[in-house]
């Protein structure tokens, strides 16, 4: 998506070590007018398909899921992070690895939210090395819902996220894929994408 | 607001020792249709104000925040919660007590995304003690910015977070304000607010 590779060249920050700060309109601070033309362009791309409910992840997910699902002008659920086994609460369950915050956290959703009828979209808004998307699949596989897609606004195509997600099938729409990132120039080098606008 | 009192009527539970469940379209599966009715309620309530800005806290506070963001076409900053100091980050700092969880976090929001000339709506899922809200307002007085309000979805009326907000002069709009409530039979007990729809 053109809009948001603009305005990650004009405003991300690259560090040393493959990282892009996005934080002055993504994930600290968040340009909802932006988030709105990211939904549309959700939308567009996964036109036609039996979405119910959106799936996303605290904390950083819930912003654009809540805009995608105005959109779709159905509901969203998160998956909520925990340090502790939640033993009293009928909930799936599983563990994802952060490297960014070098934890290993459990990740609950109630079983009263997620069902074999839902047709779930699942956003977020980075994709790298895939582990929070894996771990989100898994609760939806666990629920017996359906995947109808996966919308997230920044994928790092040099990580393996990206391939082990398509490999399994899944409508993946990533709105900017970076391919490379300089962070002595600061130059960034997205994948082209012609099916998006 | 009367959608949200006859909402947390059918679906809301009240569990012993005044906990209020609301997981099933506030804070982990998200009503976004009404979440929109809320916004525009908000809207009217805070009309005529230069707010430039949402301010809200990590986590169940960011959907609305982003749905009320939308609907006055602001972006929405969300402060955040560490267990740990962060010291590699120019951030204003505070503490706040989280009584459900029994712990004490750290909140912080960056300084580039608070500033002197921002008018800023806190939104927030829930009010009871208020340490989360006093946690906020001292974030912005750190960064000098002006709070033009304080909207809420659901506030516990028999505590005292409320009228320790209103003390200050600030309007604070809590959609739905439950005076009392009765585990044994379910019954809630709202207060009557004569300036809401």
């Amino acid at each position: 998506m053109k809009m948001l590779e603009d305005r990650i060249r004009k405003d991300g920050i690259v560090r040393e070590g493959n990282v892009l700060k996005v934080d002055s309109f993504i994930n600290h601070q968040m340009d909802i007018p932006l988030f709105r033309e990211m939904a549309k362009e959700w939308k567009r791309l996964f036109d036609g398909k039996p979405i119910n409910k959106v799936l996303t992840i605290e904390a950083s997910g819930i912003g654009i899921a809540a805009v995608v699902a105005s959109e779709f002008n159905v509901p969203v659920v998160f998956a909520k992070k925990s340090m502790s086994i939640n033993l009293d609460y009928d909930n799936y369950e599983t563990k994802i690895q952060s490297f960014t915050h070098k934890k290993i956290y459990n990740v609950i959703v109630s079983k009263k939210f997620l069902a074999p009828e839902d047709h779930v979209l699942i956003i977020d808004d980075f994709l790298a090395n895939g582990c929070a998307l894996l771990g989100l699949l898994e609760l939806t596989e666990k629920a017996g819902a359906t995947v109808e897609g996966i919308g997230i606004a920044v994928e790092k195509g040099f990580q393996q996220g990206g391939d082990l997600i398509r490999s399994k099938g899944i409508q993946l729409e990533s709105l900017a894929i970076v391919e490379s990132m300089d962070s002595a120039t600061g130059e960034i080098v997205f994948r082209d994408q012609p099916q998006q606008s």
